[in-house]
C-alpha cells in the first residue's frame, strides 16, 4: 500500500498479471450487477434462486451477458478472460474459443506531437467516439456479449507496438466509463513501478478521479490490483483462490522498493529517460529515411519505428550482435525497457550502438 | 519429469492450478483444430487470413465455437476458462459471464461399495450415457458453444463434496473421449503428489492408455501439466506467458520429493490411510445415525458424510475446538487431508477426537 496510486485504498494480490486482470474483471462484474440490483430496489447481494441455479450451468441470469471493453492492439494476458481482452497478435488467440467482448480502436498518433496537435486530437476523438458507440449499442443488452461493465486500457500498448495516447484521451475515457457506470481499469503490468519516471504511468495523466482498478505484475514480482472500496465484493469467497499471491514475492518487492528509494532510481530514470529521448530524436534527425515516430511515455519508456518490419528486424539483430538488447514490438517498432539502474553513460552506449547498427544495416538493405 | 505419470513425455509448468488447466484447455483446442485441418487435407497450422482476422475480434472461425466438458460438482479453478468448467458452488460463479460449455452429472455412489455393486454400476452408466449424449448433440456444431474438444475430470471431486467414482467410470470416460477425438484431461491439482497412496491418484485406475493431460498444483508448489507429444502446439508463442511457472518453486519441489523418497512417505501414507479408513468404518458402525458413506480413494484421501449439514458443521467446529482440523466440503461431507508425514499415532488421535465430537454434539442436536 505504500506505493498505492493516490485515492486507491485497497489492494488484492494475485500470482500473475493475467489473474490480476481476470479478478479485477470479476470484481467489476460483481459491482455492476450489484448496482443493477440496487437500482431495482433489492439488495446488492440478493441473488435469486434462478440466478444461483443458472450460474451453475454457465447460463443467464446467474452467468450474465456482460462484457469488458478493450482496445485493438491491447494485451492483457493469455488466460481465457484476459485473452478475450487481448488483441495484439493472432498467434495468441487462434483456435482458442473466446468471449463475445467488444474492442475499440486505440489512437495512432503522429509525431512529433507538437506539430500534430490537431490531427492527433481528431484521432483520439475518433477512438473515443467508437468507445461511446460500443457502450451505447450494447446498453440495451441486445448485442451478443451484453452491456459493458468495465473498460481496460494500457497506458502504453506495449505488446501492440508501444502505442501511446495523450492525457486528453485517458481523461475522456474515464469520463465515458463513469457516465455509463462501468469500471475504468488501467493495466500497469508493463508500465508500472518506475520506468515511466513515475511509480505508475497513469500518474502522468492528471486524472480528476482515481481509476477504479490499477493492475500490476512483472516488476512488482507478484501480480495484483489496487481498487477502491466500492468495488469490494462484500461477501467472502467471491474473489478467492489457493494462494492469493505469494507472500515471499511481496518481501522481494519490499526490498526492491527500499533500493528504489535509497538509490533514488525513479528520479534517475526520469533524468536518464530525457537523455534517451533526446538521443533518439537526434538519431531520427540524422536518419529520417530509417527512423520515425520517436515517442516517450516519460522516463525511459521510449520507442521508435523503423521504416519497414524487415529493417526493424535487421536493426534489432545487429544491435544484439553489438551487445545491446532492445525489444521488438508491433510490426516495425523498437521499444526500450532499460532497468531502473540505467544511467546516462549506458544510454550513450545504447545510442552509439543504434547509430552503428543503422549504418551497418544500410548496405544489407539495399543489397536485398 | 522424474514423477511424470507413465506414458506422459512432456511437462509444462505454470504458476497455479487455474492457469495449468486453462493452458491445457488451450493446447487441447489447438490439437482439435489441427486435427480438423489435417482431416480437411490442409496443414495443422495453415491458418487462413479469415481465421487470423476473426480471432483478433473474438469471432469465428479464428476463435472457434469449441468447448470443454466438465462435471457437475467439479472444481477446476476461478479464472474465466477454469471457472466455466467449475460447478461446485454458486458463490464462485454468480455475476461472472461464462462460456457456453456443457457439464454432465458425476456419479453419486452408494456405500459400502461391495454391497452396492449393481446400483453403482447403473449410476456410473447413467453418467457415461449423459457424457456420450453431450458429445453427440454437440458434434454437428449446432449447439451454442460447439463440439467438445476436451473433457476434464477430478479423480475425486474435492470441493464438490469428495465424490468418488470407480475405475470402470474413468476407463469408460477415456474411451468416449478417445472415440470422439477429444482430450482426456485429469485434474490432479488436489489429488496429486501422494495423499492417495500413489503419486498420482489416477494411477489407481489402470487406464489402458495414459491420459492426454494431467494437471497439478498445490502440493507441487508450482502449477503445470503433463501431456503427450501429440498435444504440443508445434509453433512458438502459442502457449506462453511472462514467467511460465517459477523455477524457485521447482527447486522446492525437488527437495520435497527427496524427503518423500527418503522417508518413504507415500508408502507410509498408504499404510496410515488403511488405519484411517478402518477407523472411520468403525466409527460409522458405532454411529450409523450420524455417519454414512465412509469412502477412500486410497491413502488418506478419505471422507464421510454427516446426517445433516448442521450436524456436519457442529462436528467440524467441535473437532476444531478439540484440536483437530478437518475439512468441510459439499453440503454435509467431512474430508480428511492429513499431511504425508502423518502416522498411525496421529490417526488414532483423530479418530478418538471424532468419536468424542460425535458424543459432544449429540445433546446439542436433540436440544435444537
Amino acid at each position: 500500500m505504500s506505493i498505492a496510486p493516490a485515492g486507491m485504498d485497497c489492494v488484492q494480490t494475485m500470482l500473475c498479471g493475467s489473474s490480476a486482470n481476470e479478478n479485477a474483471f470479476k470484481a467489476a462484474f460483481m459491482r455492476f450487477r450489484g448496482n443493477e440490483r440496487e437500482a431495482a430496489g433489492i439488495g446488492r447481494l440478493d441473488f435469486t434462486q434462478e440466478e444461483r441455479d443458472s450460474s451453475m450451468i454457465n447460463e443467464g441470469p446467474g452467468s450474465p451477458e456482460l462484457s469488458i471493453l478493450s482496445f485493438q492492439g491491447g494485451f492483457h494476458g493469455r488466460t481465457f478472460g484476459a485473452l478475450a481482452a487481448t488483441h495484439s497478435k493472432d498467434v495468441h488467440k487462434l483456435d482458442v474459443p473466446s468471449l463475445p467482448w467488444p474492442s475499440a480502436p486505440f489512437p495512432r498518433l503522429e509525431y512529433p506531437l507538437e506539430e500534430n496537435v490537431d490531427v492527433n486530437r481528431a484521432e483520439e476523438e475518433r477512438c473515443l467516439a467508437a468507445v461511446e458507440q460500443v457502450f451505447n449499442e450494447r446498453k440495451g443488452g441486445l448485442v451478443k456479449g451484453g452491456p459493458v461493465a468495465g473498460c481496460i486500457v494500457e497506458p502504453v500498448q506495449s505488446e501492440g507496438g508501444d502505442n501511446h495516447a495523450t492525457p486528453f484521451f485517458f481523461i475522456a475515457l474515464q469520463e465515458i466509463c463513469n457516465r455509463h457506470g462501468a469500471a475504468f481499469m488501467v493495466d500497469e503490468v508493463q508500465t508500472g513501478l518506475g520506468a515511466s519516471g513515475m511509480i505508475w504511468c497513469h500518474e502522468h495523466w492528471g486524472l480528476p478521479h482515481p481509476p477504479d482498478f490499477v493492475t500490476f505484475s512483472k516488476k512488482t514480482q507478484v501480480g495484483g490490483y489496487y481498487y477502491r472500496t466500492e468495488f469490494k465484493p462484500n461477501m467472502p469467497y467471491r474473489i478467492f483462490n489457493t494462494w492469493m499471491g505469494d507472500p515471499a514475492k511481496i518481501l522481494h518487492l519490499e526490498v526492491i522498493m527500499d533500493v528504489i528509494r535509497k538509490d533514488e532510481l525513479i528520479e534517475g530514470t526520469k533524468a536518464c529517460g530525457e537523455v534517451l529521448y533526446q538521443g533518439l530524436l537526434n538519431l531520427q534527425k540524422q536518419h529520417p529515411e530509417v527512423l520515425s515516430r520517436v515517442r516517450s511515455a516519460g522516463g525511459t519508456f521510449c520507442a521508435v519505428d523503423a521504416v519497414t518490419p524487415q529493417r526493424r528486424d535487421e536493426l534489432y539483430s545487429r544491435m544484439l550482435n553489438l551487445g545491446v538488447m532492445v525489444g521488438a514490438c508491433g510490426s516495425k517498432s523498437i521499444r526500450f525497457r532499460p532497468p531502473l539502474t540505467f544511467t546516462a553513460k549506458e544510454i550513450h552506449i545504447l545510442i552509439d550502438v543504434m547509430g552503428q547498427a543503422i549504418h551497418d544495416t544500410a548496405p544489407l538493405r539495399s543489397a536485398l
